[in-house]
């Protein structure tokens, strides 16, 4: 963390935790949803249709992010992003998120402050109206934000992985593979003589490809999508985190269907789309003739090859993100 | 993790984390409130009176807890039993949790199974009919357990810390300085030479005084209490898992009130039963003349003194826990 400390600037354990959360929660809004803020032992949140859902995640420092790339900003932004993508793959409004956050004492508030401003603008420009209800704040060596984000059904039934049928319309939402271009890009370039990440080059990546680092670091996926994809009526809908392929093949799997891919609707490189994880996209399927809602793409349809991902009717190898396949044990 | 690792028995990388998935999801029960529960991007909960009551927390190996002390089905267990204090402490019936797990690759996957059979042992014994509707597997060079949890007001307003009036009975329920007893004798006596956590010394220290080290390391804190009290018509509650001094003049503080203590009601070691931390007992305020429901016990009552407790009528100085303040740093 020194990297980012400065002559001056307190860190969490100068300060201490109450001094801390006062600094930090001024910045967060709790939103439409809730009924009880943070203060004390428990939010409370509104949950009309009497039901609510739920999905949590944690982010790491070191396989998930380095300091020495993604801003303090960038990382509330993303942990937010990602949690509300699960929360729009049911066909839910996100309505709330509670976040754990566990830091070194030596870590300057100022990076918890950078947080909390990324995950309130993340909030603001993908899920209006949603707010931060709760938290936690600990010590750790490893930075890690445990995010928990809730959403509204309004009546609806949720969007499962299983509802594919063979005739469906095969539509997706988001970009394809620019997350994983990003994260190649700064591997490649954004790293020093012996592999570190390093900052300076990092920026450098950034001023050349702003569009591919900004997918990684600070992704934008369609979350309002979800809730247009089930009004239009989406038979199937998964979030798109560990790459075409191995989301795709989850739908087919939950589904007993076959997801058969039109290649020239997907660009060029069709091995970054489909292997490329980290996109936050949305996948879904729509019964036949749907006038699919933007901005999905129809990007193929439903055949009876249960559990196969094709593209143009041939078969494809089930390629992805494993948590603990790709990572050197490195932080940076 | 080197000292739980035993020949033959697989690592989290090893298996990798669908197989991982496979062996932890089948010891947990998603439990009576999950409409839907693990296997798509989110789960879907019950909340049958429009709301649900939320918390968050991050257990975290160095600080919160240490391998050499701690068997995993006591880190599941303590992981669920603290969360649900917090809702318990709202006057709510918890209903669900959700667990984010962020485990080293070298990590053997029966760790990983037995804080599943903690979490699912602790919700049995603690909330029957709550489960674990989802969750989240992560890499990280740290051992880290985030809970969030979930109750269920069944119509009532919450507690809160603010409602103590001048003149209510204060309550107590739970252990009062057991917990941090069983810390200090495991920092006396289950270290080795140079101060590391020891495991062998540690079960010495578990023969010995094995309800002290249980308050510790698996408590198990009144949450049934929790509702008991909102139906005796409790006019403020806390979890009290910072010292009773400093989780006291929390209410005092929020209520605008002062609790004093009856010295004689609180056993021999006042110091220990103030500044202990971690008991997770309950301390709640009923309207003058309530009949307070077991196993809370009357310690005190509410009097004209903003913001301050004492005991017998005079001020102490509220002393507690702050994450940062104890840690060395080390693991163990």
């Amino acid at each position: 963390m020194e990297r980012v400390a400065r002559r001056g600037e307190p860190t969490i354990a100068e300060l201490g935790e109450t001094a801390v959360l006062g600094r930090i929660l001024p910045r967060l809004h709790a939103g439409d949803a809730a009924l009880l803020g943070a203060g004390d032992d428990a939010a409370v949140v509104a949950a009309a249709d009497g039901r609510f859902v739920v999905t949590t995640d944690l982010l790491v420092h070191g396989p998930d992010f380095r300091l020495a790339w993604s801003t303090p900003f960038e990382l509330g932004w993303k942990a937010a992003a990602t949690n509300l993508t699960d929360v729009a793959a049911m066909g839910a409004r996100p309505t709330a998120l509670v976040v754990a956050l566990a830091a070194p004492p030596s870590t300057p508030v100022a990076v918890l402050e950078g947080i909390a401003d990324g995950l309130r603008e993340g909030l603001a420009a993908l899920a209006p109206g949603a707010g931060v209800v709760g938290g936690d704040l600990s010590a750790s060596t490893v930075l890690t934000i445990a995010v928990t984000a809730f959403g509204d059904l309004d009546d609806r039934a949720p969007v499962l992985r299983s509802g594919a049928r063979v005739g469906d319309v095969l539509a997706h939402a988001g970009a394809r593979g620019d997350a994983a271009r990003g994260l190649a890009l700064l591997f490649a370039e954004g790293t020093d003589a012996s592999g570190q990440p390093d900052p300076d080059r990092a920026a450098e990546v950034r001023a050349r490809h702003p569009e591919l680092v900004r997918a990684q670091l600070a992704p934008q996926p369609p979350v309002a999508a979800g809730v247009a994809a089930a009004l239009a009526g989406a038979t199937a809908m998964i979030d798109v985190s560990d790459g075409l392929a191995r989301d795709a093949r989850r739908i087919a799997e939950a589904s007993g269907v076959g997801l058969d891919f039109d290649g020239a609707a997907l660009g060029a490189d069709l091995r970054v789309a489909f292997a490329g994880a980290e996109d936050h996209g949305l996948l879904a399927t729509f019964p036949p003739g749907t006038d699919v809602p933007a901005p999905f793409d129809v990007v193929g349809r439903v055949v009876p090859a249960p559990g196969e991902v094709l593209v143009d009717g041939r078969g494809i190898d089930a390629e992805g993100w494993d948590p603990y396949e790709g990572w050197d044990g490195r932080s940076g």
